[in-house]
């Protein structure tokens, strides 16, 4: 087999997230993974320290997405807006067909402890490169973490409702009223 | 050796906090924990399932902690103010003399990832909690768990000021202040 695998990642998340479905997080192993996808153990390792790592996949760009949000809203923007446009900008991510695979995965999170831990941290860091983008614009503290973190309970909810449902609403639609929501319990 | 150790819970904290000062949580044993506490391993694992879990005893006080302060607040208080009474009763488990321990914990938690993970998933199940004694009232979802995860944000946030500064203002100074901040950040 040549070093070089067509796809290796998509293969590994598809391969897991089928075997997390049928047997559950705790009982796969990387060993079943590896031949899921048609890989190699070997070449699992080349790309991911466990499995719980397979899961968290994109994080970077997902980061990224919400920094690039508030980097491009209005210059006088309100700092809760220029975290709405953050919010729309991940959306991006998130296309109607990528539904499917979203719940599948959120499903095996909601069904492991651990794997709702290590998502949680993914989030709180998502949510101190928001909270610095903020800053970056001139936002002083301690709004720009708050509003930061504000964004973040809007995103989670709006994620929890999308991968609950049938996929019929959009996640940035999700995401904009879960935000106005909480606006409005705050108020 | 008896088998039962007055305050073993109390002397296992302390000489975890202590070892983790002093040598990070990683390479900490269990076994070096229970010498310094003056106690078995086997006395360990009667109390611990894993040495994180030693940062973690008095979760179910915590929890219901906020959940009675909940269920206390006058009839007519709005979401906000119900979770506002719980972040006062939460408080009151964590009097002057418990910053330094506090402190101790909050730096060995913040130098761990996996620590900082698992806090996160303790109080997300604390979020939980408060927004089931929220419905419990008669308040309507999606109201309940916002507000709920509103106050989980100004207890995190106060928390990580209050162990941070040198213990002048209290914890409930602290999450009162940073709710009320949080609440001008959404408007």
């Amino acid at each position: 087999m040549g070093r070089w695998q067509p796809d290796a990642q998509g293969r590994f998340v598809r391969a897991a997230l089928e075997l997390f479905a049928e047997h559950g997080f705790e009982a796969t192993t990387v060993a079943e993974i590896a031949a899921r996808a048609g890989l190699t153990e070997r070449t699992f390792f080349r790309y991911y320290t466990d499995k719980r790592e397979v899961l968290f996949d994109g994080q970077d760009m997902f980061a990224d997405a919400l920094v690039s949000g508030i980097r491009e809203a209005p210059a006088d923007a309100a700092p809760v807006d220029a975290v709405a446009a953050a919010l729309v900008s991940v959306g991006e991510l998130f296309p109607p067909e990528r539904h499917a695979f979203a719940r599948t995965r959120q499903r095996a999170i909601e069904a492991n402890p651990a794997l709702g831990e290590r998502e949680l941290g993914k989030l709180a860091a998502s949510a101190a490169a928001m909270a610095q983008a903020l800053r970056d614009r001139g936002v002083a503290e301690p709004t720009a973490s708050l509003a930061a973190e504000l964004g973040m309970v809007a995103l989670r909810v709006a994620f929890a409702r999308w991968t609950a449902g049938d996929g019929e609403r959009t996640l940035t639609e999700l995401m904009t009223e879960a935000l106005a929501e909480l606006r409005a319990t705050a108020a």
